[in-house]
């Protein structure tokens, strides 16, 4: 596909050219989905996008050839002597001789690939889509072209495809969904990426950290809990600063100390483990941490919850021996598969990284290290999910990983989960126990983050349930609407009794409609509405209408069973 | 007592001087519960102490009086000719006389008040009791004096009461029992007064951070969630960069923009109050948060969690009317009281800190609005707790506040909890609301932290229970130790149906003998030990230790309901 989105990029080229002759020529490479074109010295509006699309479409009906010519860099700033951001270019060109495209009329300084003719290209598998201002060579200091972006696909089908996914990711976008359901807000003076949770967010992520956190104590976790800053020190010691510096906050002075926001919790836990002398009998030692860290993001590349600059982790960090260590992967693994089947998503997909063979020097620790913990994650992967995706070469610096991707409703793939490895704190930070012999030994560590970043899951979960929540995740259960006045007291009574059994309940009162409560029950995405009028008083029901459909009157005792048992999580039995 | 005190700082110097007729006098005041001077020229020793203190006892029972004199500087420096540091004092002094007290052949540079005569003082009333290293004039540029420190009071039976409760408060320091039990840490590579939680800490933490807030849920409170930093141009807004600054911990730069931790939750509270209009109806709002706050201390006044630098407030805003005030007010009152008596801390005290009528100006506001708080919180203690304290003069300077004390097991008093009104904030951030009539208005806006910050409340907990939590907070609940090899099946079940009811059970194994597992399990102070051997495990019963006292075999079935209903927390029933 590259080849026919650079091609149409050159034909989009073509077209404006044709329509605008004083336009001038940036650059215009393919990207993903699509291509886009900068145009200097003419003002191109969404409105005319139809217009170069109509004019691209008769440029690649007339078959033009692309054929590609080397030529001196002399020769070239003679062919683009009217252009005075080729000109540009060129200058920062090295070599002596540079490669030119030319599609009938049109020359541009490229070096392909391109289709050999414009008839390779179904004149409807693309679309213009937008235009956007952009600097000259992404500079502040140059001067403001006029970018125009297409979407490009095989064909009419595959682009119609892409386009109702667009659509539909766009009625899912969770900063939306999070704003019209007041989930969470941004905002300025507070800083970029860092997100508020207004009290239906902030409910949902309280939800969401117990059940995780209720889940790692099921399972043999302790907690622990440590600061948002540390001496630089620290992170010094841990190589933070060394290879991780460019993601952290600059440093702040306390007492003449710089210190560092976190952007991981790991040295944290070391240092409680180091604490004191640790024996094998303590292990596996599982520590869990909901730990708020902060990482830089460039501002152009922040998106909502799903990357903002400060998040909290569902941490933990395992410390065991190299036989525990195979059993322990299996085990986050089960946790994983239960979290995600529990919040309904049950599409995992698992990617094991390991080194590139090849390139050994670039990986810290010893081979022998390296071909345990592979094989340990290899292991605990074929028992669990045979068919995992092997990533040669995609291990991080300090050990190999598991990476697991969830499924979302609209088929979309997010990296949400990991289960990693590490041989670089236990070595800087000298962790050691004693084994049954009596003998100093280095513990294998295993960092996990299981929903991952709770505000990154929390976007992808708003996007996957357009912010249908399920009944024990949601803010708001259950809202009592009475029809009348004279309805009031017993809807009162209805609610009270939900209230007792922790259940969140809101009463609405007769101010608004019934069919306005309504509709408005819907927009805020309430589970279930009872509808209660003097026909439920007298025979003690509700009408229950859930998620929208009318289930009509029943009997509020079994009303309340049933919710009861809707709300229970079904918990984690590891199956021996 | 300050003239004792005072008196017996004039006799020790008196006492040194017969003793090292070389030792040069710096200063000596009367302190909280004693007294201290400083000494130059001679090198007292702890082994000293009770030879000077003897001293002291004879120049007492001389009956020695104290006389007064005003001289002029030129006769004082004649008197203090030989005394270095004495002439270095006057020469700071801009007045023309001064003033002198005479003790027997002792003359000191001193503005009283003394005892008319050491036969008022009784000579067991004090001790002698450590000795250090002070700069004189508390400048490190000066040279070090010898500072030695006494303890004095009435007579002889007040001063054992002081020493037995210091005694009793060394043995509750929670910095010595936190680091026996293994709950909290602090490390210098991470910083000072930022503890970190290990796993037995980090349970209660949870557990309690969980029991607050769930009661702040089932009364009408919502939660919310905010980052840990804002660029401080919210801070300038709040007043906070003007009058909290030095509290603040210095900037840090992101996008070439500054920010700061956060000192305070409000602020973000603030901003999402403001992100949409609000109405009458969502009255009262209260949302809290466990917002973790990073303060400024001097290192020298941090004291384990009671005094850190990071600390988690269990904060809320609730935003009411005028009419609402008193009775939110008394809800807080109320939950605070349901919270310390389930935390078994009876007793508590409330102080009502109001405006100095006479230095108004000092304060922000309008007269108007203070009068409405004042009465506000004043009619609410009133009816709440009627023998409240009242300090004039002790309010905020943006509004009149309640601090609430909790008296600890050995009587003393900790201010733990506050509920304050708040002018500033409204007023800086223009927080209004739309009242029944469509007019907008300005809302009250109450603050309030009941556990007040979670590390300070744990630290004064920790001493009040001396390590011995309640059954529901213990990190360790029950130890299951079998007596042999044979009953350890027995144990094993017993561990597993004990873990089925969601109890924090661990099972120990035989490789320690059983009065050492016992021991350990006191030095732990782990509320149940349940013995099982042959005997046990044919009629079903465990042998049960509870804090340290046998209680011999009890039906496991019946123990198993006995601990369910001790676990249970009594909820907050609000009394109407």
């Amino acid at each position: 596909m590259k080849e026919k989105r650079h091609s149409l990029a050159h034909i989009l080229a073509m077209a404006v050219k044709e329509i605008y002759p004083d336009a001038l020529i940036g650059t215009g490479p393919a990207i993903e989905n699509g291509f886009y074109y900068d145009f200097g010295n003419v003002d191109i509006k969404e409105e005319d996008l139809l217009r170069i699309e109509k004019k691209m479409r008769e440029i690649l009906k007339k078959n033009i050839s692309f054929e590609n010519k080397i030529v001196s860099k002399e020769d070239a700033r003679k062919i683009f002597v009217e252009e005075p951001y080729k000109l540009e270019i060129l200058k920062d060109i090295k070599e002596k001789k540079v490669s030119l495209y030319k599609s009938g009329g049109f020359v541009d300084l490229c070096s392909g690939p391109h289709v050999k003719n414009t008839k390779n290209i179904d004149p409807e598998s693309f679309l213009l889509q937008r235009t956007a201002g952009a600097y000259f060579k992404g500079s502040a200091k140059n001067p403001m072209l006029k970018r125009v972006y297409g979407i490009a696909f095989k064909n009419k089908k595959e682009l119609e495809n892409y386009i109702e996914k667009q659509k539909e990711a766009e009625k899912r976008d969770h900063r939306k969904i999070g704003k019209r359901l007041e989930l969470f807000m941004f905002d300025d003076e507070v800083g970029q990426g860092l997100p508020l949770y207004l009290p239906k967010g902030g409910m949902i992520r309280y939800l969401l950290i117990n059940f995780a956190m209720e889940t790692y104590l099921q399972n043999g976790y302790q907690i622990v809990s440590t600061p948002h800053i540390a001496r630089e020190d620290l992170w010094k010691r841990s190589g933070h600063l060394k290879f991780y510096k460019d993601d952290m906050y600059g440093p702040l002075s306390v007492d003449e100390k710089n210190y560092r926001l976190k952007p991981m919790n790991c040295p944290f836990h070391v240092k409680m483990y180091n604490s004191k002398i640790r024996s094998y009998k303590e292990f596996p030692l599982r520590w869990a941490e909901m730990g708020t860290v902060y990482r830089y993001e460039k501002s152009g590349e922040l998106h909502g919850l799903t990357r903002p600059r400060g998040f909290t982790q569902d941490d933990a960090h395992i410390v065991c021996t190299k036989k525990q260590l195979k059993d322990e992967i299996i085990k986050a693994l089960k946790i994983t598969r239960y979290i995600y089947s529990t919040l309904g998503m049950k599409d995992l997909f698992f990617k094991l990284s390991v080194r590139n063979q090849q390139e050994k020097e670039k990986y810290f620790g010893t081979d022998k290290s390296w071909k345990e913990a592979e094989n340990s994650l290899k292991e605990a992967l074929l028992s669990f999910a045979p068919n995992y995706e092997l990533d040669e070469g995609g291990a991080a610096f300090y050990a190999p990983k598991i990476d697991i991707d969830a499924m979302d409703a609209v088929g979309r793939r997010w990296q949400l989960s990991t289960i990693q490895v590490d041989f670089n704190l236990p070595f800087r930070f000298q962790m050691t126990y004693i084994d049954e012999k009596g003998k100093e030994k280095i513990p294998f560590m295993i960092h996990r983050a299981l929903l991952g970043s709770i505000e990154r899951f929390l976007g992808v979960y708003i996007e996957h349930t357009e912010g249908e929540f399920p009944l024990w995740l949601s803010p708001e259960q259950i809202w009592v609407v009475p029809v009348s006045e004279k309805a009031e007291n017993y809807g009162k009574e209805v609610t009270a009794k939900i209230k007792e059994e922790g259940l969140r309940v809101v009463f609405q009162g007769t101010e608004e409609t019934l069919s306005k409560t309504v509709r408005n029950s819907e927009l805020q995405k309430i589970p279930y509405v009872l509808i209660v009028g003097e026909k439920e008083m007298k025979k003690e029901t509700v009408s229950v209408r859930y998620r929208g459909k009318n289930e009509g009157p029943v009997n509020f005792s079994k009303f309340l069973e049933r919710i009861k048992k809707e709300t229970k999580i079904e918990k984690f039995e590891e199956k021996k």
